[in-house]
Formats: C-alpha cells, structure tokens, sequence
C-alpha cells in the first residue's frame, strides 16, 4: 500500500500523517525518489481494506494498492498497439519481421555468409549472439566485442537492422553501439538492476520470457523498462520450462493471443529455443504467424552441425528459405504481410 | 527383460530353462498370456546387459528390452500414416476433421440447435458429453444415456458423425452404440483397464493426452490399445498443466508435429480445454491448422454463457462460424482442406 | 448452481418453478438422483450472483454454491482427526504406522521372505502389488490373484495387515477379498468411476495423490468416496511431476502439513515414489515423520537389485532396520511412537 | 569440444593445427583466457566422437568434452564437506545454523527487536533485505544502504553475523563492507555476470537455487564462483515452482540429500520462501533437521502482520521460539546440534 503525497507536503506534515496513521494502527515508512514522494504502510495484509481512509487524510494524493503494476504495459493505456520503428522497420506495425541468423557469431566469414542468406530469404533482422549466457562456466562464451563489429557490418552489408544480447548493465553502452535492438535474455528476465538500465536508454529492447515467468511477471518486468523512460520493448515467447523432457522447452503459442489481450506491446516467437529440435522449427513458426505473432527470431546457420551452440535446434540457410515461403502463405491467409529485408518500400 | 519362448517348449524344457537362469545368478517367473509364453527375468537393473546371453539359452525365441514400448504406434512400423475412415469421413487422410458442440449435453433442444448450428458451418463430427468425469462429486454428472440418444438423432438428422466420452468399462457398449467414435479423456488417459477394454472393440477412440502425460507415455497409452487389437487411435492434444496459471493449460502445440515424427496416428487438437479461455481459441484452432494437426475438437454452444459446464471456454456459433472460414484460409495455404459435413464428396 | 427441492414438490410445481427461472432469464435442467431432487441452473457464469434470489424461491429447499465441494473431507466438519482403526491397528490416531513391502509380489518365497523381515523390524503393514498399473503394456503386470494369496497368508504368518492396489471396479471383490486396505494409484485418483465404487464398501482405502493434481483435486477426489458412504481414506503423498528428471518425482513434504489444516483424513507418505532413488528414501522417511505424517508406505526387498519392477527406489531389508530405528529417534523428539507389528500392545 | 593447447605453443604453431583439424573437417576458433590458450571446435554435434583423435594432436594437452561441468563442486574432488567458518560459526560442520530476521530491513527500531529476539532464542546469524528484488517496479524495492548499517550495527550489538541480498556488480563493495554472508537471489541464481563478481571477492555467498532450476544448474552456477576463486559458497533450497498455487512454492526437501551427494558445499532450506504460509513453516524446519540440511534461513519479524513484505510467509518471535526448541529435539534425534549465537562455544 503506497500514498503519494503532494509536492506542497513539508516535511512537520509528513510527520504529523506519520503520527495520524500510528493512531490508526499502521506504522509507515518515507521514501523520496524520482520526484515523487511516498508513504509506505509497513502492513502487508489489512491494509488494502483500507484504501478509502488513507486516501482521506491530508496531503494524500493517491493510495495505490498493489495490483497497480501494469500501468505502464496495460492495454487499456492506449488505443492501439504499440509500433516500434526502426529506420524503415516497424515492428508491432502489422507485417512480420524475420529475426534470424546464428546462435553464437563465431568467424567474420560465417556472420557474412549467413546474413547473406537470411538477407536474400527475406529477414529484416540479423540475430547472433557475441556475449553468451551458458549454464556451464565452461561452455563457449562467445567471442565479445569483435562479434559485434562483425555483425554490424555483416547487417550494414546486406541490408539489415541486427539485434543481440547484452548480459550486465556494465555492456550496455558497448553492445548499443553496435546493434539496433538489445535483447535481455530468459536468465536475465528477472535482473532488475539490468531492466531498469536498458530503461534509461532509447534503444529497443527485445526482452524474452523467463522460463518460468507467468505472464503477469513477464509483464511486470516490461514495466520496470517502460518505467524508467524506454516504451521500446518487444516481448518475446521463447518456451517455458515443464515436465516434458522430449523438447527443450514447451513453446506457448497461447501467449501470443493471451499477451495481445493485456499489452499494446508487439510479441515475437522464438521457436528455436521454444522447441530445441530443429526439424520441428518450421511447423511452429507457421504456428506463430498463424496466431498473427508480430514476428519472429530464429537461429540459422549456413552449416547448422557445425555450430558451436545450439546445433540442435538451429536451422539451415535452406530449410529458412522453406520456411519463409511458408510464412508468407500463411501470412495471407491471416491477413499479414512478411517484410522482406530492411529498407523494402512499405 | 522379457524372454519370449519357443511354442514348442514343453514345461519340463521351461523348468530347466530357469533352473540354468538361476545358476547365472536370475530369478525369473513364467507368464502365460494372449498364446505368448513369456520369463521374465527378476532383475530390475543388470539383466539388460546380458540380452545375447539370453538370447542364446534354449527355447528362448527372442528377448526384448524394456525400451521397445512402442511396437505398434511407432511411425517406422508402417511407411505412411494410419487413416481411420469412418463411413464417409476420413480422419488422418489429409482433410482437416472439425468436431463440434457443447461440453454436456443438456436438453434434445439444445443439442439439435448446436447441431444444426455447426452442420452448417462445416463440422464433420459432433462431440458432447452425457457422462462428464468432474472433479468434485457435487458438480454436474452429466444427463446420462438419454443424452446420447439426442446426440445420435441430432448427428443424423443434420448429417454429422458423433463422439462421446465413456469414463469406464461397464459403459462402452452402452456408449459405443450410439456413437461413432469413444472419447477416453485426460484424466483417464492412464486407467490401463479402460485402456484395454476399448482395445478389444471395433470402434475407433479419441485418446486425449493426460495433463501431466510425456509424450512417451502418451504413444504407450495408445500402445495399450492397439495391443488390444483395436488400431483406430486418434490422439488429441490437449493442453499439459505448467505453473501458469492465467490459462486453464498450456495448449502444446508443437506435440503435433513431433507427435507426427513419433507415430503413424492421427493428431488433432483441443484448443477449448488448452486454453480454457472462449477468446483464444480460434487463434489456437488456426495454430492448429497451421502445424498440419489432422481436425479439431471444440466446445461451441448457441449461448456460451448459459453453458451448464465449461462456459468459460465455450464459443458462440457466430464465432464458430468466423473460425471456420480462417481455417479455410490456412488451410489453402498448408494445403489442407477443411471437410465440410459428413457426406460431402470428396 | 444447484437447487435443492423440498420434497413435498410436485411435478407441476418443478414445471412452474423452472418457467418462473424462464421469465428471470435462467434455463434449467432438472435431474433426480439419490433421494434428492435438484433443478441446475444452466448459466456457467453469472448465477452465482444470484443465489439469494433463487433461495427465495418456492420449493427451493436450499442452494448450493459450486466451491460447495468439501464438504466431507473438510477439516472443519468435525474436531478432531479422523482415526482408521483395522484391527489392533490405529492410522492417524498419533502412532506412526510403517507399510512396507516390495514394489511386486513376485514369489511365494519373496512375499514371505521380506514380510518376516519387515515384521521383525516393526512393520505394522505389508505392502505388495498383484495387479501393476504400468506405462507399457509390455511391462510386467502383476501376478493377480496368486499374489493376493500369497500376501494375505505372508501377512497372516507375520501379524502384519496388508494393502494392495486395485484398478478396476471389476476387481474390487476380489482385491478387498484378500487385503485390510484397498489402494487407489496415483493414475486412478481421477477415474470416479473406480473412486465411487471403493466408496460403496466398507473396507479402508488407500488413496494416492495424482501426479499432477492439486491438493483441492485431491481433496475433491477423496470426497467422491465418502460422498458414497465410505469414510475410511487414508491420504497418500507420493511425489508430484515437476521439471526436475534427477529424481522420479518431487516429493512433497509440505502436504502433510498443509492438508492436515484442510481435512480430518489421515496422510501418510511414499518416499519410495516420491524420489525414485533409493538411497534418499530413508532420508525421506525421517523427514515425513518430523512434519508428523500418520505414516509411511515404503518399498523394501531382499534383494533390491532383482526386484522385477521399481528396482532402482527399492532399498534392502537391513537399509530398513536402520531407517525404522532412525524414525524411533526422530517419533520420540516430535511426540510421535513408531507402531511396532500389528497386535502390539498399544 | 575444446582442447587446452601447450604454452609452449607459438601462434605458427596454432595455425598449423587448425588447418590440420581443417583437414579433418572440422572448424576451430582459439580463445586466450584465463592464463589457458583454448581452441574450440565448430561443430556442436558430431566432434565428442573424436576425442581421442584430437587428444593425439600437436600441442593439444588435453581435450575436455561438456560434461566436465561440475570440476569444482563435485563431492568426488575432496574426500569430506566443505565447512565454511566465518568468525565463529562454522557452516558444514555438522552444527545446525539458523539465520533469521524480517524480509526487509524496515526501521532501525524494527532490525533491533528482530535481532535481540532471535538471538535470544538460539539464531547466529540475522537476515534482512536491503536492496529488494520485487516482480513489479512499483513494490516497495528497500531501504537501501542506511538498512545494511542498522543490520550491521544490531548483528554486532546481538552477538550474530548477518548476511544479506546483493542484485547487481556494481553494489557488491557496498554489500560486502556491511554483511557477512553475500546472499544471490533465485531471480539472479543465472546472471552470470554477477556469478562472476561475487566469484572475485573472498566473502562467503549464500546462493538460492533458481525457481525452475535443475540440480545441475543449480551446481552449475555454483561453479561458475568457485571457478573465479572463491570456494566459500552455500547452497540454499528454497522452493521451486510447480502447478500447485496453494502454497507459494514447492520445498523440495529431497533437494537436501541428493545435492549431498552430488556437491561438497553445505546446503540450508528456507521454509519461508519454500511454502510461502507461515502456519506450515516450523514443520518444514523440522523437516530440514530431518533430512540434515546444515542450516536454515527463515523469515521472522516481532509483528508478522505488519510486514512490509512477504506478511504471509514470516512468523512470529514467538513461534520462532516454539521452533528452535522443536529443532533441538530432532537436532539431538539425528546427531546434529543446532548452534546457538555466535560466539558460544563449540
């Protein structure tokens, strides 16, 4: 239960509702930040009955309850869907942007064949990760920095916006130099002290579910961004964590619809992670457009075996060129336009 | 470990047989059953090391491991898919199979109105339950044999096929003859007895996957059946229990396309119990289609709201109608064509 | 929404009842079953609202909401645990009751080789299986009827009681024939057909948690067997489904204490299933009985390793004489005594 | 696939292997870190066959598949637990620790009576969050800094050691200059990166296992700190999340015996966060005594009810009280001794 207090409050008025609310049994707690000023009720259970009376006494501006915590993500906030634009992409606009390209950005040479490929096929957007969350500390952790400059080039080259993942609040300034649009990974969805600085930023943000994020936590952690100033976030679907073991993951193409219905922001699917077997990518990417998903990341690799993470669930360059075709179909049929490249004329 | 024997080992040749297992260190029991004599090694976890030992005593015809479950459902077993054709339906064919209608069947009013409804609008099959398995004992039983007499007379009249669920052995010949197809639900996908029963009869069986069932329990599921000798199985998905919590289930679509890589059995789809939310549920049914699932079956009542189980997930027959047609579309576009009604020429 | 009917109603009044419902805008169906006549409303969502209005009504004796759905197991309906006395034996009456025995009868010898065993060290119950529910149909299934023999004349020989599972409703008799206790398997706990059927006779019943069910559905599963007039339901913890695939299941301990708040029925444990590892199980088994369960139903063998089914969770007679002395140890320091055999003095 | 190169080799050298492994089909980039030149094979499937083939290379000095993930917490490197002794307290050491206090450190006034409470009643060491992770950014987030001095100061004048939440890298000297014991989140149990920090300081770290970690993440990212020089590190079960929303999380207490024997590092539970109902958390302390756990860490506050957050999983000084005598008892029961205060002598 939180008061906001009115700016004209001095500080013998904060003492005196301090006072006011100990006579009606509540102890409380004051903090100033970000301009405003709040009075904490120190009860976590009866207090909400109470919202009225609180909201009565002096210098009280407005008594949030808890449930408060969509304001920002909620729907109902504005008319429409949210459109994050980026040179000439729009994403959440009504076509359907193609992420793709490798798991882990590995040589120069295979960032510039893939994105060469995935250009020609019709993505919008190179993918590849340079700084790599692993389970293990001694799996492969990507190749930093010089992937990046490899990337951007690799994009600028062939025409595409590129998107990758930064892991620490300490990388942030480095990977927005290079990348279009930062992606906060499924460990890090719960990282506030990282939500709140990509927040600070005005870069979109490509934030992927937890694996074990419902969809109000999911949403709670697009408001910590949103909070902070940055309204450019892309949520992703990427498979939640359950019993089964055949996939890597249960990818929930429900959350599509479900999340329409509670945010304006655009929602991607990852069906690479959501499944984790890579002949399986395809017939859930049709899935994803067929539940007119806003897009898509997928991980391609002009020779998927050889990948140095991620081998089973990453798709050839041929079976994308497959899949695009698939899409564009079924994008027809839902009524949704699939972008191809970066800078085609709308 | 099972060792299968020689039809022409007589009992002294068996008690010998596990007299030599013994002095290998195996204890091991006779089992005869379905013209099959079986040994069964005692012996939880060393004895499939030693399979061409075994294979090698006298009398023993073959031995089989514990990982060959799968003998009848698995996909290698015949080179192309089952189809299970019934009367002018074709289930697993290449036809996209619509079954539709309410959760319980209330009143022959009722049930002739969403027949009719739905006939219209392109469903092959009529579903609706008369015995409802609930899980509190004071909810809604289900209007019993009488219900299935108005299903079977509203399915003919409009031209449709009818499923049903049977929740025990004693009611499959009551239940089988009034529908055309058994419904084995979730919560039974494991009574082994049930499972058996409908093995031994000719009428094909609608298994729905258990909410908290692998996919490898699934196929061993239907397994129990075909052993029976009964192989019309068609399995349905239908959504597995996760944390989540804002959707009844999480609707698995991708068990359809590695369901396909497993096994030569239909697959369709249940959105309304994978989701369990009436606005979702066209999304997932074009989910469905878009992943090549072989029909669906879905909960539609001419007044969602005075629905006496289920409402929450129940469509309207106007939305019912609005699905169909986005079905069509993909459909084309995946190349899966809608069947309407049950005599429509092919 | 149920409608309870005086039974002074005739037909004619039911007739100007439910058009009086008609002209409030409810459709209803009327069902007579068990002495009682209900009249359900036939509105899913917003009957509810309206209960006042439907007591008001002639005829309508009372109404029953939906969350109506404990009222037997309910902790509140009466003061006190409720205590299952068979024979010298007291489940939930503050002894802590030990079951043990292997996961399959398998052998005459078997049986009594480990029901002498366990016997010596305090059993109070032989466990063992005739009829096995197994994934695979091509899993041992059981010995049958035999075994049931066996074990009662093991038991008998002993001084201990004994408990095996039954499938099916057909196989009842013959089960409840030859053990003290009726088990219903984790599988069965939604099949309320086999639930009812248990409920109609007069023998204790031993009802395991569903692998994926909540505590209000295995309450509610219970309630379907003393809603038919059996009240002697022994609650069983066995492990639920997670994410983890280190261990079989997730054990969870937290039932105890929890379901002890909500209901009067004893509960007891299965540390055997509930991790799947034997060398956890006696760790298990001290944790059970220091959150105070009634109980503990535990696989032990002779010969662990030659166990024909659950080899891997079953531990060795002399593991269970050091895990009884541990629970003595642990009984004392939480006011709990281990029962020591069937007719010891208490 | 990687293979540790000699020092000895010169980047000619380096070159002439990968063109041989070239040869051989497979692709490699090199990595210097850690004082270790690396080379790594791209190829994520098909190269664990060759291990032996690229352990005969030039220069290769070793070859490490990805299952050696678990070098440094595995029980098999050192042959007795690891105990962590801060001050006097030794964690691991077969005494039973207990760290308690509130969720958030909330006035000076409040830590102080927190503290002289549980230390009168047999805690070494105070608990109190100062910087909070809360799922939505409008949750009451700490007090921050000014909290770590109160806590510090009331641990010092109590007699008790003190640890505490650190969320982010750039407020572990911060943390660290005030606490005892730096706590990781579950939220946080995968940010590597401040895995990695808090691996580079010499204080203990309390780590949480994630809410749908594995075991084997769970020890995985206990490695990742001990592979950046800090082995004080003590593993915390608190719950995981599964489809039961009664309780707040499931405590998996088999987590206890089954990281016994994977891991060399001492293991506590916290029953607060693991069931999330303060009724059932002294049974579930039991439970921890029970199983061995070396510790516990628990949720306490001398007005429950007023809690400024978690008010439904934190108990009384009261109960507390009740608690620790109970522990003693089954403490004795299982041969551990549940430490009393700091300094007391062992």
């Amino acid at each position: 239960m939180i008061l906001f207090l009115d700016k004209g409050a001095r500080l013998h008025d904060i003492e005196a509702l301090k006072e006011q609310l100990r006579q009606m049994g509540y102890d409380s707690i004051v903090q100033i930040e970000n301009n405003a000023t709040t009075l904490r009720i120190l009860n976590g259970i009866t207090a909400t009955d109470h919202a009225s009376l609180f909201a009565a006494l002096p210098f009280v501006e407005k008594v949030s309850p808890a449930n408060a915590s969509f304001k920002l993500v909620n729907q109902n906030v504005q008319h429409k869907k949210s459109v994050i634009r980026i040179k000439e992409v729009e994403i959440g606009g009504g076509e359907f942007v193609v992420m793709a390209g490798p798991c882990s950005i590995e040589t120069k040479e295979q960032i510039f064949d893939i994105a060469c490929s995935v250009s020609q096929q019709g993505a919008a957007i190179l993918r590849g990760g340079a700084f790599k969350p692993r389970t293990s500390p001694y799996d492969f952790q990507g190749v930093g920095e010089q992937g990046l400059a490899w990337m951007r080039e690799a994009a600028d080259t062939f025409d595409l916006l590129c998107v990758s993942e930064v892991m620490n609040t300490d990388d942030i300034d480095l990977v927005a130099h290079y990348v279009d649009i930062l992606q906060i990974g499924s460990r890090n969805m719960q990282n506030f002290s990282l939500l709140k600085a990509v927040g600070k930023i005005q870069k979109p943000v490509l934030l992927k579910r937890g694996l074990a994020a419902t969809y109000k936590e999911f949403l709670a952690a697009a408001e910590y961004i949103l909070n902070e100033g940055n309204s450019q976030v892309i949520l992703c679907e990427r498979g939640i964590r359950t019993f089964e073991t055949y996939s890597r993951n249960t990818l929930d193409i429900a959350a599509v619809p479900i999340l329409r219905e509670l945010t304006h922001l655009p929602i991607i699917v990852d069906p690479s992670h959501g499944v984790g077997l890579r002949q399986i990518v395809p017939a859930m990417a049709n899935a994803a457009i067929a539940v007119q998903a806003d897009g898509l990341i997928v991980e391609v690799h002009t020779d998927p075996d050889k990948s140095i993470s991620d081998a089973q669930q990453t798709i050839s360059t041929a079976t994308f060129a497959e899949m695009m075709q698939s899409l564009s179909k079924i994008g027809d049929a839902v009524g949704m336009r699939v972008r191809r490249k970066q800078t085609e004329l709308v």
